[in-house]
């Protein structure tokens, strides 16, 4: 069936399609900034990317302000020209990026961007690429081109950028309720999650949430030599492995107390709906390079991710950890561990919990030091509004297949916050792909993904544009 | 009781207590090289260590050679003048050094060596002040000080210095093998090990053997983001931790296959020995800032020490280990892991057996790969020897309190290789203490350990010039 474009958008569409190396040029300028958020060596960095992406804001026309909070700056972008008779749409995107560790395994500088050629195409390789400098970008470059093409935007838009995604977003909740006024919208495009497949454009529906703390078993006051004081003392090295390796049972269960007892269980429609999605294992298995998936005992992959909790150690570290042999007790040992929330799950009691399975097993003569990294809970947006129904059309217009519905392992709190707070329901649209390696070396974002993403979000300004709000 | 001291040694004597200063000034021009000989990155100074210590004993007057190796130089010195009509004594010291790591734990750079107040008078700190530099000092300036006042030594010598003690003493073997002859003596000085407390010299005549393996297991081909993959695959942090915290039972035995099938059990004399030596809990708790002692059930501190083998994670390492969160399952996960043997157990059937432990449990779908550091048995040397004995005098004459025999809980593998190759049993006399952080930040040597160590070579010289060889 042809697609039925009207000539409006489509002479954006066309306008974007022969304007695509000047996006991909601005996408690297904006990628070889390194802008981790959660390493102090780098705010300078940080603070110099907010300011590059306030001047390009600037420079496509829009009211762009750089907001000072108490960790990294915030920008907002606004362009109410459209009049107040069509929707105001909020954008969300974040421009800071992971650590890159281990840097060792990567192929060329993290904050190179080069564009190389891939199995599937061109495809641009940075920290960031995906997450989520490439995908905000989507939305910036297609309202770029709208007014660049008919010199006005046919809604109002207001941009929010966050530069403390990676790090906790401290900031965020403060500045919202601070600045709620000017941030008040009819709808809000997150545009910071992935695709089914490369074909497949997605929706998700629902995110997990986060419980992140970092736990350090003290023991002796200093390192000691393993061979003066090997089997007299405890080695914390020893104990946390004893402790951590309790964390799950057999069965792949979790074993913190009342882990479940908040947890739904998966309805049978559900599951029939993901089940026809396709071959998730296959999906995993590829872009992982796992050789076996594995996990809780009776669900499938796509319930594990999806709708099951997690515990996760993300860091472990003790004693030597250089190259070569070093025949040392260290004075403590450090574990930095996150559970995967899901709906009905209170993160603050589970952070509660997961503090007590750690202090009930202290070995006699240690203490924890524990620090959170703070929580969020698992979300959930309405599958059944005019916004989510036309942003699935422009994806379906956009994309070789047709959009699906998915939920997602990972957490965008601000979902949540934008709900709480504002009022207002997210559609998450994002354009990124299982093996687009995000938070690991060697991240991507492939260049067809970067293009349709652009063409999407014009086509969805369009339809956005006849939504009575 | 006075001491009698003939006039030959007292001049010599003398002579040590009113230069020092200058002694102590050579030390610290040898701790400021930083010899860490585990790390590839220091190999040029552990050269430069190696001549510059090749140039002290020159200048004593020993006929002195730096004998490149496939690893760190091994330096050989030799003052035979002497003549044949006495006995020929080898000497055994390392110049290399363990490495500074945590850095920010020290309370000045480790390579500064400074002299500083202590509670017990000037101590020096820096990497290697008691293992081994300062105690390789003490029989240097001892013959120094013998060379300056008499023009001669009452004995002949052979010195031998490592550089590859801290790493596995690859070339040492292969070296000993070829230099059989140059290296003949009639007893041997090893100069690595501690003192009971700071009045009481020690002896000692066991000291446990050692394994060391480096082992990764690795699962996903790339470190993957914790939302998009946490619980639908393996992460190998968790895995390990699963793994390693089988390695002990409740009882504090290690749960390698066979452990324990070759370990003898402990004679109530020796038992009673040990527990005549003194409040052995007290001083390991002063001196490891742990709370409470910990280990096999069933046995005292100094049994668990000297007489019991152990199984200690030494480095471990997963994921992120930067500062703040990162939301991330790491591809591998690393356990520097190593067991000290006690008499009876065959190394190499305890790695063999350490290696199946962790192969028995791989995950499904991982793997492992496993590094060996090398193995040593455990040693002991016999007690009834007239070259013991007259060292035994000669620390007691130096010492507030007389010596005692003790164990040791570390390796010297150099013993074992002198038994083998030369066949000579070591007399191990040191002078370090349990508080002297060796291998930890801080590491220092009291000045007084120092100077009485110096005047305890230079006795033990004369008390050999006499022993029919």
């Amino acid at each position: 069936m042809p697609k039925l474009v009207n000539e409006t958008l489509q002479t954006v569409l066309d306008h974007i399609d022969q304007n695509l190396d000047g996006a991909i040029g601005r996408l690297q300028d904006l990628l070889r900034i390194p802008s981790v958020s959660t390493d102090p060596a780098y705010a300078d960095e940080v603070h110099r990317c907010a300011e590059h992406l306030a001047n390009d804001l600037r420079s496509i026309g829009l009211d762009t302000t750089v907001h000072k909070t108490n960790g990294h700056p915030m920008v907002v972008a606004t362009d109410d020209s459209a009049g107040t008779d069509v929707p105001r749409v909020l954008y969300y995107g974040h421009y800071d990026v992971q650590p890159v560790q281990p840097l060792e395994e990567w192929d060329a500088d993290p904050f190179e961007a080069n564009v190389v050629d891939g199995p599937r195409g061109k495809r641009i390789v940075a920290r960031g690429a995906a997450d989520d400098k490439g995908q905000l970008m989507t939305f910036i470059e297609a309202i770029r081109a709208w007014k660049t093409v008919h010199g006005k935007l046919p809604i109002r838009v207001v941009m929010i950028f966050e530069g403390e995604e990676e790090c906790g977003s401290e900031s965020l909740e403060p500045f919202l309720n601070a600045h709620k006024d000017e941030l008040l919208a009819d709808t809000c495009i997150v545009c910071d999650t992935g695709m089914w497949d490369v074909d497949t454009p997605a929706i998700t529906s629902r995110l997990r949430g986060l419980v992140y703390i970092e736990a350090t078993l003290h023991g002796p006051s200093h390192d000691l030599h393993s061979g003066s004081y090997g089997g007299a003392l405890i080695n914390p090295a020893n104990a946390i492995t004893e402790i951590l390796g309790q964390l799950h049972d057999s069965q792949g269960r979790v074993q913190i107390a009342n882990f479940y007892d908040d947890v739904d269980e998966i309805s049978q429609a559900q599951s029939s709906q993901w089940n026809a999605l396709g071959d998730a294992d296959a999906l995993l298995l590829e872009s992982s390079g796992a050789k076996e998936t594995f996990g809780e005992q009776g669900y499938t992959t796509l319930e594990r991710l999806w709708a099951r909790p997690t515990c996760d150690i993300n860091g472990l570290f003790a004693g030597y950890t250089g190259a070569g042999a070093k025949t040392v007790i260290g004075a403590s040992a450090t574990a930095k561990i996150s559970c995967r929330l899901v709906a009905g799950q209170k993160p603050q009691q589970i952070e509660d919990n997961l503090r007590a399975f750690l202090e009930e097993r202290t070995p006699s003569g240690c203490h924890w030091k524990i620090t959170s990294f703070g929580v969020n809970p698992a979300i959930s947006v309405p599958t059944d509004s005019p916004w989510l129904a036309a942003a699935s059309e422009a994806l379906t217009e956009t994309f070789p297949k047709p959009a699906v519905l998915i939920g997602s392992g990972g957490s965008i709190p601000v979902v949540g916050s934008f709900q709480e707070i504002l009022g207002i329901d997210a559609v998450l649209v994002g354009f990124s792909l299982d093996d687009d390696l995000i938070h690991a070396p060697n991240e991507k974002f492939e260049i067809s993904c970067f293009h349709r993403g652009i063409l999407a979000q014009a086509t969805i300004l369009d339809k956005y544009a006849s939504i009575q709000s």
